[in-house]
């Protein structure tokens, strides 16, 4: 057999190629990944990933059920009609446990549609790090790690957690693996930053659009590492654990 | 004033703007840049970067001219029936002193081309640093390193490079800079594997496919710090000193 490969993919933009045969994992750690795992740790039955404000607002009405929520975010902001922005802490057991969530995100939501051509598509933030690695050292298929980073560019809170979570597979299974040269860049700087996470994090251009939005606490939650033993799977456009 | 820029994109697929009002600074490290600055260092007189051999060979009739060499390469080969490849140690005085060069590579023609849009396009490489790090000290002007990349991924070497060119460009420059995620991050992972750049490098998938083509000794010749005074420059689709 040959030595199972761990690839990183810093942006959408890098992937050339859809990822059938791969295991694919999304990250979009500020913040559409971690709302994600957020909501199904407090219930959420299924969430729909769309381009647009307009698909959104079509696909509920398409739906016609009463149980259906609108969330999402415009440059970090909630949107204008809609029932909940893309803070984890809104994603509380009381306002989504048993709903269906459609989303739609700037980052999150390019990256999720792409992630869903792999075999598998797992959705990963800090928060279910744990449950994410298990489940990755588990099997051999190979891994394609799929940032969403930032308008189809390289970000720092993903590359960071794309190295975490690189390192903690690592750490679960024997033998060589082998990455690509993103994924031991990602390695690189998870383990030059590792005590510094708030920090580097803080300074990065997604976190300063949500500061700037008011919303910094949101910042700290999602830097917290597996808070919920939750794996959500994306199939068919849609995520359900 | 505002503080100035200097931004680093991983490669062109990162780029969703034209660089107008910037500085663009193309790095293909392994080995369409270093090639270019060493054929400039050799007395070339113009450099042309097309995308296909098809385009190479039409520009070569187009042009009607004795002093026109082909060069280039895919998959880090040799074209058949062009006169040079891609390896900067074939670019010596005797071969290129005074001659029209054209040339195509699988990275670093379609960087060059975008770099072309920017108010200046510079050609940097490990061999030309302090030339274009001085020069990129002078000026205000906001600067995109534009790494060539890989298929349109992230390339260790040149994220290397273009941490050493923000460091080079900071020592000669006083006052803040502001850098985007990327540059932050090339500047880290310069900062951790400066003393094993060689080593670091050996293992990339770019040098890797050097290797397998036989041309391992290019690798260490691209990595040779500011053995050349030269900054070419690209502009209207060519690139002269």
């Amino acid at each position: 057999m040959s030595t199972p490969r761990i690839d990183v993919y810093f942006s959408p933009s890098e992937l050339r190629r859809e990822l059938k045969g791969k295991v694919a994992v999304v990250v979009d750690v500020l913040r559409a990944t971690s709302t994600i795992v957020e909501a199904f740790a407090n219930g959420a039955k299924t969430i729909y990933p769309v381009a647009t404000t307009e698909d959104a607002v079509n696909l509920k009405q398409t739906l016609d059920r009463e149980d259906v929520l609108l969330s999402g975010e415009r440059r970090s902001r909630p949107i204008e009609g809609f029932d909940l922005g893309n803070s984890p802490r809104e994603f509380t057991a009381e306002a989504v446990a048993d709903k269906t969530i459609i989303m739609t995100t700037t980052n999150g939501t390019p990256a999720l549609l792409l992630g869903d051509t792999a075999d598998r598509c797992i959705v990963a933030a800090f928060l279910n790090l744990d449950a994410v690695a298990s489940e990755l050292a588990e099997g051999d298929r190979p891994v394609a790690i799929l940032c969403a980073g930032r308008e189809g560019r390289f970000a720092t809170e993903d590359a960071l957690f794309a190295g975490l979570l690189v390192r903690s597979i690592r750490a679960k299974r024997t033998g060589a693996v082998r990455l690509n040269d993103a994924a031991f860049a990602a390695t690189a700087l998870e383990r030059r930053y590792r005590v510094h996470l708030h920090r580097v994090v803080a300074h990065t251009s997604a976190a300063r659009q949500i500061i700037d939005a008011g919303l910094a606490e949101d910042i700290a939650y999602c830097l917290t590492v597996s808070r919920h033993n939750v794996v959500p799977v994306m199939s068919d456009r849609h995520i359900t654990l």
